[in-house]
């Protein structure tokens, strides 16, 4: 639609875009592959100022190409740059090898990605090497999408990733991603080829260890309470409730695992802190499971907030649930039979609704530590906001939503009957882990220990006095 | 306030900042206009290194200006530099007419914008071209704000476009706006300047189209409900029910109108692909009305997600309605008169409680496609992750809303009071479209499609057995 | 881990990184100190295409080190390169004045922090200038965490602010932060150092008006429904219903005030507007207070959405009440007692419908007028369709929500026992300034009131009638 007819003539080298003839000729760039990206590419040259010809398997049927770009062979437009962007998938490289003649000394830019890893034993890169040893191979561009590349650089999407044999190759490409706007990462020689080429494929690595925590712990806490709600009520009462299983027990286990999930956030900060003081430095590291832990809190703390989102719904949802409306139908009349007035407990008011109250202004400081941990927001905040929302707000939550949970059990903690089969209710297990952090963090604010601590992370070092007394003796 | 007191002499062109005194001297640019987005230019250029003279029509009298830069009359200030910057708006251009001779041979930056498209029969930076025809006009900086010149580009705001008859004119002053640390896109001639400036004027080009299928969809379900519900019930019962728009009407049609989004969302991404395998390559482009409907899918979902929402507070609103509580009341009440006790229903008490949960799961799945659509999480997103949100957990979200639906429906599809006026109920309407989806979806998974479909994306094409049957014929 | 094992040996300046062997050498630069910064820098520094020599207090076991750089002696370090990134805290620069002689003439790049304002007499750059007066010190990078150092520049972390005496030497850290992907900001001499050292200490200065006023109204508003509601009753009716703090009276309060704030959003606009109106220009500043209001709009809308949520949650939990329950529980049953039907009233259920909907639209609107305000939304909007969304929808959130109030007043207005102790109810208090906002914005809505309001914000300006009047007196 919007290419010009092609001409096909494969000696028409010169091009002359419209609006340029009189500044001097913009440096000409030639893309093998017209799919779709390499016409964002295309186009996206183009608009940064560079002649764009394409080499097509059919010069004349190759559909539309940005307007102002050229169309012709595969051999003819290869001569005609010394630049090549190979926007070709793998599968089709062999034909490349007949070109081999006309690509000699060139660079040739590969942006190909694979839909799995390890499908090739060698990176598509290398491979192309191998294919034109005479060219000089760069990776480059791979990790953008066509999308990315039409439109130029955005926030995460500014990064082009490259490397390649020739530091020359190197730095023409790097030359042309600077000009389009992008920020380059040099990665060395070819052989990170591969790593580039896997990047695109990485399927949330930092979200796996939280998911698998969340899933295992929403299935062991789940037959848990399977077995002391469900199966006991069953066996000892002969009673089938299963039909719980999708909004009462689910509503028991979303919310006990969210709380664990969100001190599991907040642990790893106060063990590090209890390190840095017993170790009495920074500088030396950490073990490597507390590193991988603290690098996923954000991660453990969003699933955490989407298991609490989903405990808000459940919870909810109550009053309109049939079972529900059918027992409160049924206590009414049953206590106009018995024509009893019960009695207002004032007690119970407040302990419901100061349990609903912390819930919910749990939930909703919560949901701010979340907003906050969006990239635009976070990018937004000053280190020491950042770190004032997620430290400070960040325990607040925590004491809110533990204090919601200490309300839940209330009377609950002495009564023998919450005891089922002698164990005990699921709701006072998620309440351990937050327990100990919230002491911990208690214990690392006393000015004593929170002063040494700031010391510490100054980069003052504790002359161990062990080694002190030993030198004393040795004396 | 923050201005220096201008010593309104035209003559004195040297300007002395205050720390560079030992630097090389930095350019001087030049700047019509002091109002918003004259100073928020001014300061930026100050930041970047420039030097910047105003040029006012009351040098003695123009406001706070940035600190450092000078103010003088316009032809003053004209003389002084090469580049100016003309921030005035169109309405008052007229009497650049009279600062020709001054701005013979300067490049002019038109940064103006107009308040309506069409306002005018030329676009304003033509206009001035016209006005001075000695000057070199550029067009650019207009699709930015005062507030992203002030502050420096931030990511969407990144692009300045630019265009201008003069190639050296537009570097001038796109080397420029590279010191700003913008990325300079340019458009070409000034002919195009009536494109730049139509860019700021733009409300919402890509959510017309799903509005306006939100707006139909609700206004013919709404009628629909509306005959079904309310007439039907004053014509047949001789009861007025027409209270119930304002909540249980919209709370059908609200959830209708998205499930059937939401299935519009997924729609064309199987047409396409049943097109590509029934053309045998990915190579052709697809038809107008495809590729249209296939780039407003976001704002589909969007659309579809906002309604989704309005459903879920509808929802959980119910219990505390006047109506329902008293209806509740008098079933109670009347429940004890009779003097019967009511069965508890197991099957019930699951198809409701599924029901709710199913409807909980897939809002969470479709506010987290939502939440992944916003643009700085879309970029922190790699390609394979983008991909496996907002396809996998897409139909995933598909099959769950549709299948609340069908738990809504239960036993209703089979009772014959459902089909007033012999017209099935407005859900099992909504029900159509996400179920084809959904087929279609299953059929391209079977693994014989599936794998000719990943073949046919990788750039394999079929040799049409026609062709060749022909061809062998022929032969 | 990744360190190579140092030679320790302070003559082998030398450094031959893997594979940039072939090209020219990269330029060395020097990082003093091997913490989380210096590591992140050194690593991005890497990336960008520098050679990287670490100066260590124990060059022998500083821990791991981004893999191609070496680790020497400071003083050795220092005699390596001509820039050298100061990534030390400021208690330890003591240990830099032994370093004079080999830093002199070297450009010292202070990219420190403080952990409080005002913890020293000077800034952090200065004193390092002081101590050593031979070296050129630029402070720059200091805003910037670790983090973004070492991923490169983000959104709003793309900016690197610079100041120094020395403007070759300002320019050549400005070379490496550009090349490393960052706009540099030039702010002057070292004497803007402290400024500089303050930024990433700022704790949301424009939140706090805002966070007052909301704190404030909350603290207002709750005395005077606690007196109105929970003393009235004691004292009045000697009922004791204080457990009604926790929900009733924070479901009062909360949305109270987060109308008035909603409101407060608006009226600076429109007092802006009957300033400029009344002015009959655009060209003088409005008074400080109406510029700071106008400023943290943004920051009042977002706390104000902040409580509508929370009156949200409060609201929808109502009927899970043990309080509530009771109540209707005890209705049910006096009904029944009575033996008296009631009957249903449809104006009840118009009313209360009417006023949940508006609420839920109300919200909707709301929400969707913050989503558009997280900073990647914002980006991606046209000026016009952000005015669109801030200003057209904005209005329509104050109406949909101050209705939402008129219709819970509904026939409260007129009934005598709403004024106990003869004072209005809260929710009346909260209508004033949403009513006015509306009003004032009507009148601006006029035609002959618009059309002149346009005229102005285009640069018009009134001729004083009475000046001309005068004038003509006089003449």
């Amino acid at each position: 639609m919007s290419a010009e007819k092609p001409k096909n003539t494969s000696e028409s080298v010169l091009l002359h875009p419209l609006d340029t003839a009189a500044a001097p000729e913009p440096e000409l760039l030639c893309i093998f592959g017209t799919g779709d990206l390499g016409r964002s590419l295309g186009q996206r040259l183009l608009q940064s100022g560079y002649r764009v010809v394409y080499g097509s398997r059919r010069p004349t049927s190759c559909g539309p190409l940005p307007q102002g770009t050229q169309v012709m062979s595969h051999a003819a437009a290869a001569q005609s740059a010394s630049v090549v962007f190979v926007c070709v998938h793998r599968e089709n490289y062999e034909f490349l090898e007949t070109l081999a003649p006309q690509l000699r000394g060139k660079v040739l830019v590969d942006v190909s990605n694979n839909l799995k890893k390890n499908l090739y034993p060698e990176a598509n890169a290398e491979y192309l090497q191998r294919l034109i040893p005479g060219a000089q191979v760069v990776k480059a561009f791979n990790t953008l999408s066509a999308w990315a590349l039409q439109n130029g650089p955005s926030d995460a999407n500014r990064q082009v990733f490259l490397c390649g044999n020739s530091a020359e190759a190197n730095q023409a490409v790097a030359k042309t991603a600077t000009k389009l706007g992008f920020t380059v990462l040099d990665r060395g020689s070819l052989s990170a080829a591969r790593e580039l080429e896997d990047f695109p494929l990485q399927l949330f690595p930092e979200w796996r260890l939280p998911l698998r925590v969340a899933v295992g712990l929403i299935a062991a806490l789940f037959f848990y309470v399977l077995i002391r709600d469900v199966i006991y009520a069953k066996v000892e009462l002969g009673k089938d409730i299963s039909f719980r299983i999708m909004v009462s027990l689910a509503n028991k286990v979303f919310p006990i695992v969210s709380l664990i999930m969100l001190s599991l956030c907040y642990l790893p900060g106060v063990i590090a802190a209890f390190l840095q003081l017993y170790r009495g430095t920074k500088y030396k590291r950490f073990p490597d499971w507390l590193d991988r832990w603290m690098l996923c809190r954000k991660q453990l703390g969003l699933v955490a907030l989407g298991l609490a989102f989903l405990h808000v719904l459940y919870t909810l949802i109550i009053p309109i649930r049939y079972y529900v409306k059918f027992r409160i139908a049924a206590s009414t009349v049953l206590q106009m039979k018995e024509n009893q007035t019960k009695e207002f407990n004032t007690v119970w008011a407040w302990q419901g609704d100061s349990f609903y109250s912390t819930g919910i202004l749990g939930f909703g400081m919560f949901l701010l530590l979340g907003i906050t941990s969006l990239p635009s927001v976070t990018n937004a905040l000053s280190w020491r906001e950042f770190n004032f929302i997620q430290s400070k707000l960040g325990y607040l939550t925590v004491f809110l939503c533990t204090f919601h949970t200490y309300l839940y059990g209330w009377n609950k903690f002495l009564r023998p009957s919450s005891y089922k089969w002698n164990t005990p209710p699921a709701f006072m297990l998620s309440l351990v882990l937050p327990t100990v952090v919230m002491v911990l963090k208690l214990l690392l604010l006393l000015p004593c220990v929170d002063r040494r601590l700031t010391r510490i992370r100054q980069g003052w070092e504790r002359t161990d006095p062990k080694d002190d007394s030993r030198k004393s003796l040795l004396a």
